[in-house]
């Protein structure tokens, strides 16, 4: 089907069916549609949590205004971002970058010392402002291939980011959460959302023309 | 073709055949894309600018780091957010919201109070950070519906936005430029990057799994 098919199926579902499990391969295509998004200056500087382990959804009920999702869903996924720049993370993906293509290492370097540039001057708070907004590129082509598949997802930023840090250890390893979305799915009969017309402002509010 | 084809087709494209344009019933499909992207409590703090007036675009070219795309391209979207939030704007649509699903206005305002009490009580700044978000989930969004009718195009952040918000008279509209969008086709021989293979990260390193 496509995309805007897609799209005009989906919605942000409010009551999964906790006894119905997503197929590892279905997930797989979903975390790979993240994988593929482009990031700016090819950085990727966002990655995918995958949860399935009952507990940890359970222990992350609290974190998130109580929601109950998290809980039911069948895979929760969390997107998270590099916390700030550094002049290994941006040479590691360039030196990757050149490896891959077979090109000499240092083949990008007036490219790459002009991010550091930028980057390394700003503070740590306006480096994950930058990186966070990467990972929304990753969402938005992450529900569209949950929908390419039937797969219910419901995004959410309503979530204690520092608490989920704390419970993932996402410090230790240089990143911080950035949105959740579980996958599975819906529960339609005792989804109040289910139901109700999908509503975007009309195509003359939202676009602008400079012909 | 389904998504993770497409995604794996597109690349963001360095030279534009200027002699081709998209044309308009694609890109139609291109904007819609956008406007059905979900964003933070449906409030679609986003909306897109599309561009094909050429004495415009070549204005844009210095503000874009002369990057010659944004004047070769056959339409340039820009994606714009609101540069604050407004007690007006979230009410205006949840007032259409309701209004459309034929329910009473006021239905949701133990939500819309709380969305006030949190935005309201931000910064402009912080209220732009998370706006702007927003848009990368349409950029997102837009690319694939692009790509799945193989228009090209070219996700792009350099540029001095507030000479472009200045251009564009975009603080009379409230609003604040984010990201371009080029949309066109390919001049393949001319396009150094097309002959590169597109690399990201292994999955190993971008999936992070608790099972």
């Amino acid at each position: 089907m496509a995309l805007l098919d897609d799209l005009k199926w989906r919605y942000a579902t409010k009551k999964y069916d906790s006894t119905k499990n997503v197929a590892q391969e279905d997930v797989d295509k979903i975390v790979e549609a993240a994988r593929l998004a482009p990031t700016s200056s090819g950085l990727q500087q966002f990655k995918v949590i995958v949860i399935t382990n009952q507990e940890l959804k359970n222990k992350i009920v609290p974190i998130a205004a109580d929601q109950q999702i998290v809980a039911d869903c069948s895979h929760l996924l969390v997107f998270v971002a590099w916390d700030k720049y550094s002049a290994e993370r941006i040479d590691g993906q360039y030196d990757y970058i050149t490896d891959e293509r077979n090109l000499p290492r240092g083949r990008f370097s007036s490219y790459t010392d002009r991010l550091k540039k930028l980057y390394l001057n700003q503070t740590e708070n306006e480096n994950f402002v930058h990186t966070a907004r990467q990972a929304y590129i990753g969402l938005g082509l992450a529900i569209a291939q949950a929908a390419e598949l039937k797969v219910d997802s419901t995004p959410m930023e309503g979530f204690n980011n520092d608490a989920l840090d704390e419970l993932l250890d996402l410090h230790l390893k240089g990143l911080r959460s950035v949105l959740l979305l579980p996958l599975g799915y819906r529960d339609a009969e005792n989804d109040w959302l289910e139901k109700m017309k999908k509503v975007r402002k009309p195509k003359e509010e939202f676009v602008i023309e400079y012909k």
